[in-house]
């Protein structure tokens, strides 16, 4: 998509503003966001990027009849002030200081004004907290201001991908158990039905995949199921073929047009709807009306808890992913010998062509983090042909990937160097990885919950005054989001705790603005490992199978034991990957993960 | 206090439901608590004492008209068994399964009946969870039901001690100046007045003390203090010093009847008082009525901050502290040699002995725990002539211990091997010391909980299968009550930072039943370690100076850096008691804090 010119922003911020006027409305907020709460989300919902020309993947522009602005976060702030240079758009910065889009309204509109806003795209939780703060000026929400299809014209349509059977082979569960299970559910919680919004909840409940968001192998739907058996799954017809019309027959599930979601909720004669105030939208949460029963959907813990088989699919889908790393590796490596200029975009490139190559290979899970020098310091950058930064031999090359097998999604980070690197990145690259074999070597009872384990990836760094602000380890979906909740290992605390089953990465970094990044990613599955007079303890078995730079690692840095686990795991990578690598492949394999001594 | 006999209790309990049926109550509540919800209560509030017989510091008393129950937890279970044993008194076992007070009332009462309890003596937080619960089956609660005077003939009358100044050379702040913040903090929160129940809060408010409850030098009283200016103590006047008057008038505080504080707070005329519903009795709140804003106390935190003339008291405290503790460890050493025959109690008296010869000592913080064998596998177990168990060499004797001194309050855990220890002694010993270590050793950013230290004392334990129950740290009071938060290390999440100032105690234990009891204590105060580009970052200094016990040290399961850390620790030990002690005491500790080497 290009870069639209500022004039053309003007002129669309201005016609914004009159359907504004004819509505009554002093201000709207058009959000990044889609009817599901989805993290990624398809084209036809980008109409913020529409109108602000600004494309990052996280912004909220406010615009009232005066003033025009976005927000976003500190990712973007260099990209968002030069997309929006001569625009009648300001940025705002979202600081721990600066005006939230709550207080902004609420400071410039008068009483009695409305709030203009598409309530579908809106969750429900956030909505309510925005009434309260704008009801304390009795100004009034209106959630069915949704003028993007009158002003934008070559709207892109919904896609059109067809949804197919994800194999019970695979999935380790039958759909039918799946919903019995959720019924039971329904059941203990004295509720009718329930209304799920969540793209990624309804693919896991129904075995079913597509290609509707970019990294994310989801079909965009709503699906209704009830207690006493049927079920609705509201999707774009045309996307259901023969053989899934037949699945979804067998299931007892209806299909039903996307469109109609709002209208079958309405009309609904179920007393009681379970419907998640975090992932449902505000006007879907509002026709239900007084039926709904707000309440957290049982999908996201039961599917973080992966069965035998999606882990041993995690198993194999990351020894293949190692394969490639390896001849991604070995390929940038000689040809960065060889003198061929690279930049960040061929990282990209290399990476992507050698997983491609690998069997059940479906798509990345998210973009590329390819980042040399400063451009690694700046966390969640993605190089673009314009930023994209000359590799060179004496700063650090942090890449962060990630890829979509049909039996597992990968997600792995290595920091390298392409030179000699000097004592202080040595020192700081094994700081980081100090943390990541910390919290791998873990060991801990049934109940412990992420911010507990979290001082165990930061400690190393904090001694020396060091730290990183992101969170340690996310969840990974099976072949669904590479970010999935519930748990977490982050400094704040999440309720939810770690249990046998679940995936989650050790990822660790540090940030040195204007010098590099570092970040030392694997992934982790949580395994029972005693049981004791004392209790039951989990521990980590790490399911990522890659080296990490042996150049970069200062074996005085890590205590006998670190030392120890890393030799091990290299000892184990080696072994993995060693039958299915050719000769050559093999030789740079050995030398990766050569024992380390001091 | 003599253990009346199964006959006089069940007259007791008899008696108590004559006056029940009087008052048309079903079921009433006795609790082991005071007006002011503190941790210790005086002789006088031991009413469920001398109605049940049980001695224990925990533990609810439940009599309807066919049942009489005491809940207590299972530190109590083997006492309550014993003290009830003959009585018509069933002991409820506070065990996750059991039911509770709440539960129990619920189910074996009928739709309007009605639960008396004596509603001073709860807090306002818990009557009304209680008050939810009994209505959800139309039960009444009747907050006046106190027949203690009426059924105690020989009560004892509350304590007469006198209140005496605590100068402002030990306190480092004046009263007038905390006044001034409390009365800040008032007019933030737009309150008239706060009414401040908790002791020790008024004393540190007030810097005064007294000797109205064991271990803990508070004066029984409330406090009210009007953002205009006026304040009143609630005390028996017999208790105020002429020169306490005085400072008190001085300061503008008016003395009233400690009685008279029910009547004061219920013609009040302040629109807005503040209360805290954790500490305030349900009664007293419920007479403040519509003017109360029930709000966390900030006295806590700011209380729990200690100000640099408190951290140096500390010092000095804790220094005297191990002096008295090298001349107890050296006195139980000879006289174990020697043949003397020692148990329990002996350990108690000469702990006590040496400590109360040191200047500034008060009292004690708390009832010293010394447990030989399977009696220090019981957490909180503290010895009775009864219960004491002589010690031997085979086993491990733990002494966990503390003083009121006027510059400070301590609290120390050591455990000592009496004779040569077993592999396995030692293996369980160092365990326990590395968590101990690892925690000491922590350096952390600003806005660091308690909940994500924690683990750095569990983790050598976890690692080994073997587990702690207990929390890991509290707060300790500045000659003030031996616990105190806001802040705690321990598995679940307490949402106050540790910040520079608090005091925090470092202990970790292991507990194996019918064997030995192990924990190692220190005192840590909070303190700046660094500012970086990346944060301000704090880390511990340790206050308590005295050996761990080299006999149980197997310094081959310590790393490098805790080995180095202990060493160091011990070499400071040396060097700080070294010139308070006598040529044969400086002998001892130079062999107690001898370099360790693997």
């Amino acid at each position: 998509m290009e870069n639209p010119s500022p004039d053309i922003i003007n002129s669309r911020i201005d016609l914004l503003r009159s359907t504004m006027k004819q509505a009554g409305v002093a201000a709207t907020v058009i959000p990044q966001s889609d009817p599901h709460q989805s993290e990624y989300i398809a084209d036809h919902w980008q109409f913020r990027r529409f109108l602000s020309g600004f494309t990052g993947s996280a912004g909220t522009l406010v615009v009232t009849l005066d003033k025009a602005l976005l927000w976003t976060d500190s990712r973007y702030f260099i990209q968002a002030a030069d997309q929006l240079r001569d625009t009648q758009i300001s940025l705002v910065k979202a600081l721990p200081d600066s005006p939230t889009v709550d207080s902004f309204l609420t400071d410039s509109l008068q009483t009695g004004d409305t709030v203009g806003i598409n309530g579908i795209l809106f969750s429900h939780k956030y909505v309510d907290a925005l009434k309260s703060t704008l009801a304390t000026k009795h100004i009034r929400l209106d959630m069915q201001f949704d003028p993007s299809d009158q002003l934008w014209a070559d709207r892109p349509t919904l896609p059109l991908d067809p949804v197919f059977l994800y194999p019970e082979s695979l999935a380790g569960e039958s759909a039918a158990s799946k919903l019995e299970w959720l019924r039971h559910h329904l059941t203990d919680h004295n509720a009718d039905s329930i209304l799920i919004s969540a793209l990624d909840e309804i693919a896991w409940l129904l075995n079913i995949r597509s290609r509707d968001i970019k990294c994310n192998p989801v079909a965009i739907s709503y699906l209704y199921v009830s207690r006493s058996g049927s079920a609705v799954l509201f999707v774009d017809e045309r996307k259901i073929t023969p053989e899934t019309a037949d699945y979804l027959k067998s299931l007892g599930i209806r299909v039903a047009p996307y469109s109609s979601i709002v209208n079958f909720a309405s009309t609904s004669t179920d007393p009681v709807i379970m419907a998640d105030p975090a992932t449902t939208s505000a006007l879907l949460m509002s026709v239900i009306g007084n039926c709904v029963l707000p309440h957290p959907s049982p999908i996201p813990l039961r599917k973080a808890i992966k069965n035998a088989v999606e882990a041993e699919g995690f198993r194999t889908a990351l020894l293949r992913d190692s394969i490639a790393l390896v001849r991604a590796h070995r390929e940038l490596e000689e040809r960065f010998r060889q003198g061929d200029p690279l930049d960040e975009m061929n990282v990209c490139e290399i990476w992507h062509r050698h997983r491609s190559e690998q069997p059940y290979f479906f798509d990345e899970s998210f973009d590329t983090i390819a980042g040399y020098g400063p451009n690694g310091a700046i966390v969640h950058y993605s190089p673009s042909p314009e930023s994209a930064s000359t590799l060179g031999a004496d700063s650090l090359l942090l890449i962060d990937s990630g890829a979509q097998y049909l039996d597992g999604t990968t997600d792995i980070t290595r920091t390298i160097s392409l030179g000699a690197p000097t004592p202080e990145q040595r020192r700081h690259f094994t700081l980081v990885l100090k943390g990541n074999i910390s919290l791998a070597m873990a060991i801990f009872p049934l109940g412990t919950r992420g911010a507990q384990l979290d001082i165990l990836a930061h400690q190393p760094l904090w001694r020396e005054g060091l730290t990183y602000m992101h969170g340690t380890g996310h969840g990974v979906g099976h072949f669904l989001g590479v970010h999935e909740g519930p748990h977490q290992i982050r400094m704040n605390d999440i309720p939810t705790p770690l249990q046998a089953g679940m995936t989650v990465t050790d990822e660790p970094g540090l940030y040195l603005e204007g010098q590099y990044g570092i970040r030392c990613e694997n992934m982790l599955l949580v395994v029972p490992a005693m049981s004791t007079p004392m209790g039951d303890f989990l521990r980590f078995e790490v399911l990522t199978l890659f080296p990490f730079d042996r150049k970069l690692i200062d074996p005085t840095l890590l205590t006998v034991e670190e030392l120890s686990w890393l030799n091990d795991y290299h000892a184990c990578v080696a072994s993995a990957l060693a039958p299915h690598l050719t000769e050559s492949e093999r030789q740079w394999l050995t030398e990766a993960t050569a024992p380390i001594s001091r």
